[in-house]
């Protein structure tokens, strides 16, 4: 029944389930389903697919993940990125508008599922954390504006397109000479209003004696307001008569439920974007979790939302949809307009099936600038350029790692760039620690304590030389304490001891025990002893299953001090009586 | 003139060079030139090359480290596991035998001889540190086996190929039935005797009389005196005759020089493997650099043989040869004859250049199977299945990498093996500190030391929860202690103040300063306190560079007890008075 509990989280609260939490999650749902509608209807576009495909995204996986989800606000539907690397990754598959390409695009949320259920099952979440925070939020931001320069041209009734923000701007600037104005027109006064009802309609709410909390909800649902007086424009001054285009004829109705075809050569193609696409999914879905359940005190179980969001993906893929993820716009305002449970999300489906079934013929004169502009303020938040300066501020590797990472989205398109991002992360973070920092110590006068000699006053001895790691030992510096000792030893003659002090020595890896292990030797060749000091208790346990201890020359000691006393006890005593300095 | 010694190193040794010096060299190329004569034939067989080429390799390089090297008894030239490599990726442009397959091999020892003056200047000798031990040390285990089945056909007089270890097997097998019983006779006669010269040489020459040095010296000219002994008897007993494969005419004189053609597109082929072929021989001749300095108390610098390595490679090329790297084998041996300085290398060139001059006409009947013989008794040395019993024992993780690496090999060849084998070393790094040690602590009675409350007696306070880090905070790891804060304040509704105790973090990286950010801000929403204690020096500097610090809720306290005692003084105070238990 536990077991049964961890993968049926309804179970738990479902139970508890009463009339009062019955009419929050309603009220959530209702703003969340206004918001929705005119954003599935948009990503669709921003994949390549017609626009019906968007709201069967945003049915069965709300309901599923209602069923399966650990979070209690999150708002599971169509999102920005992922729609558009979903859109990069079938346009290599087939062209746009053809059955194929809404099958490719069907079959990567299957794919995508599959491996998040199997993530979840086997505890590969860990997994995400390859995906370091530079080279998400770089990507995020290079991804945001990679789509809003794709929206440029819907937006202004010209042609655009590209897989990378190059080709895309290579493509818009000869066109600019053929904008429509009346779309343009439309286009551009949505994007305007849309980016001042973020902040300006709200006060502007209050202003007119509207309470803080319904002005904060009602400011949501901007883009429904857009749409409505757009649409409303175009049919009263057939402005599709002047090129304005539409959305047209958006099928009326409830998807019909299909499994789709198990195609094993097109599977394998999908699954380097499918991963990525599930793994960057889950990074944001399970971060904006963790930040409203905190709110509560609730727990999310990051295994289990793997679970819920492959089930999710997986009732995308068999309802016609394309790839989902956690939206964090959409959870944000579900959590504050008071979603108590996961309830909230299959409400909200059901206000998508009900648009699906009664609204789409009024979708007709909807213009497709309109659904640009939606885009284009809904992204141009994930856009975090204080990111670069903070990351440069504190790190010039990570700074490194991110706009490297935005470059190479910027030129290559989102998947390679994902990936060589995630490489030069590591690349970099290898780098970084493949040169540790190293002090040479000695003992302060009147302590037993010893310090870098480069910040300290201490005693040293000409025969006894005291190193100080500071960084665990393993392969990507292992050769870097090999040839630094050998060139101490062979700059300093007078050496008779050498002593590693190891307090900051988490680890030592296979590569970092064959270094020590030639450092003994090469050091017993010339006479040299060989000494550890102040190593941990895991360190040396692992020391103890191999020859390293047999072999050693010196001793390892339980502190630098016993190190130099089993030495010079001489020297450690009137040092360590000397008066402090 | 400080940096001209820098990169010649001659300009150091030669100025002090004097005719004791220069009898001791002498000595030592002799034995050495007896010892690499058989064997630059074999490589060159081994490659997949005529044989002269093996001798073509064996001259420039050696006389260029000797100008460049700042080893001074490193043995350059032909190695095997560099031919095996150089081999297969010839044989991925060209077929054997023809003369753009030659052309390839050349073009392989030039761009990575290129490639290594490239990392020697720009200093990029770390990224040999991405080859970990267990990869290197599976790597050279899987080559060496694979080379051995290699020579089964040539030891045996049959026809046998492939570029892993799985098609070598499956094209001996048949070939079984077609065994030449001269061929075979000649082959295993000469591989049992090489192996026992090995050992067994030596101690029958003790007890003749002959003294320990020279007895020692001696046993190694084994290859030279089968080669000898096999020939003559092929030349008396008319074997060729009977189907036994011989050298037949290798071409007498100098090679010519000439630079290679330089093709961008072969070239462009060729970096991959060049890259691959460099650091395993870089790694290779470091080491046992290495290795033999440290007996003697001399320097070596690692920056400097990337140089003369690379000097070397070029010579190789220009001079009609492939890829060299400083051998073993014949270093110690070079070491162990008494070489005084790299001038024992240009003379052990000298050695070959007379050989070439001279002997060639003698290697006519010269049996291609003895040749497959002193190739396996050569690499069967460097099978090291001890060090997967140690590294089992020692880390599961490096273990993974080692045994993967060889499987790689031998199932998909040398390139994609060491390839995948590096891979996999890291995604294991990765994922082995992607969860780190935590230990709750507390604090023990009658101290101020606080430590893990599963293995001590310590005192703790429901509202505060201590926990300490074992492993430095980056992005393998920053998600893990995000979830594992919401997780115990999820469980522990008591909790009002949480303390990261951080003795053992070397470094916080962008990831995790998000993640901290993160959980502030997360227990900031739940009421609870986030505080830091014993942070190290260089981790706070860069904290200080970030806004975590001013939005921190808690603060940075030196030691834990004070942490402790800013939250609940009375309580740490009592703890401290309490009797030791």
């Amino acid at each position: 029944m536990n077991r049964l509990r961890r993968y049926l989280p309804i179970l738990t609260w479902g139970a508890e389930y009463s009339p009062r939490t019955f009419a929050n999650d309603l009220v959530a749902a209702v703003i969340v389903s206004i918001m929705l509608i005119p954003q599935s209807l948009a990503y669709a576009l921003l994949v390549g697919l017609p626009p019906q495909v968007g709201l069967y995204a945003s049915m069965a996986p709300l309901a599923l993940y209602a069923i399966f989800g650990t979070s209690r606000a999150l708002a599971v539907g169509p999102v920005a990125v992922a729609s558009l690397m979903t859109g990069a990754a079938a346009g290599q598959i087939a062209t746009q508008g053809t059955p194929e390409h809404l099958g490719a695009a069907i079959a990567i949320a299957m794919v995508a599922g599959v491996m998040l259920i199997a993530m979840g099952v086997l505890r590969l979440g860990f997994l995400a954390n390859f995906l370091s925070h530079p080279v998400i939020s770089g990507f995020i931001t290079a991804a945001a504006v990679q789509i809003s320069a794709g929206q440029v041209g819907p937006l202004l009734g010209i042609r655009s397109k590209g897989e990378n923000l190059l080709d895309i701007l290579q493509s818009i600037v000869p066109s600019l000479s053929q904008i429509n104005p009346y779309t343009a027109a439309i286009g551009l006064a949505s994007l305007v209003f849309l980016l001042w009802a973020r902040r300006g309609l709200k006060s502007l709410l209050l202003r007119v004696g509207i309470g803080e909390r319904p002005a904060d909800l009602l400011a949501k649902v901007g883009p429904a307001m857009t749409i409505a007086a757009t649409t409303a424009a175009v049919w009263g001054l057939g402005l599709d008569a002047h090129g304005v285009g539409t959305l047209g004829v958006v099928p009326k109705g409830l998807p019909a439920l299909a499994l789709p075809p198990f195609e094993v050569g097109l599977w394998t193609k999908l699954v380097v974007p499918a991963l990525l696409i599930c793994i960057v999914g889950y990074v944001e879905s399970i971060s904006v979790a963790l930040t409203l359940a905190a709110k509560r005190r609730q727990r999310v179980d990051p295994d289990q939302e793997l679970i819920a969001l492959g089930v999710s993906d997986i009732g995308a893929a068999v309802s016609g949809g394309f790839p989902v993820a956690g939206a964090l716009s959409r959870s944000v305002v579900n959590f504050d307009a008071g979603a108590q449970t996961p309830a909230a999300g299959a409400f909200t489906a059901v206000g998508v099936a009900l648009a699906t079934l009664f609204l789409t013929p009024l979708l007709f004169f909807l213009p497709k600038a309109v659904l640009g502009a939606i885009i284009i303020s809904a992204v141009l938040s994930l856009v975090d350029l204080g990111a670069l300066k903070h990351t440069y501020a504190y790190s010039k590797a990570d700074f490194a790692a991110m706009a490297g990472t935005i470059l190479l989205t910027w030129l290559e398109g989102v998947e390679a760039g994902l990936i060589l991002g995630v490489a030069l992360s590591i690349f970099l973070h290898l780098y970084a620690t493949s040169r540790p920092h190293v002090a040479v110590v000695g003992q302060i006068p009147g302590t037993a304590s010893f310090r870098n000699v480069a910040r300290h006053a201490v005693v040293t001895d000409p025969e006894i030389l005291s190193l100080r790691v500071d960084e665990s030992l393993y392969f990507p510096n292992a050769r870097f304490i090999e040839e630094l000792v050998n060139d101490a030893v062979a700059a300093n003659p007078a050496i008779r001891h050498i002593i590693l002090e190891c307090p900051a020595v988490n680890t030592i890896d296979a590569s970092a025990l064959e270094s020590l292990e030639a450092i003994n030797g090469r050091l017993k060749d010339g006479g040299i002893t060989f000494h550890l000091s102040e190593v941990k208790g895991p360190v040396m346990d692992r020391l103890k299953r191999s020859h390293f201890l047999e072999e050693l020359t010196g001793k390892v000691h339980l502190s630098q001090f016993d190190a130099v006393s089993s030495i010079k006890p001489d020297l450690a005593r009137r040092t360590l009586d000397a008066p402090r300095l």
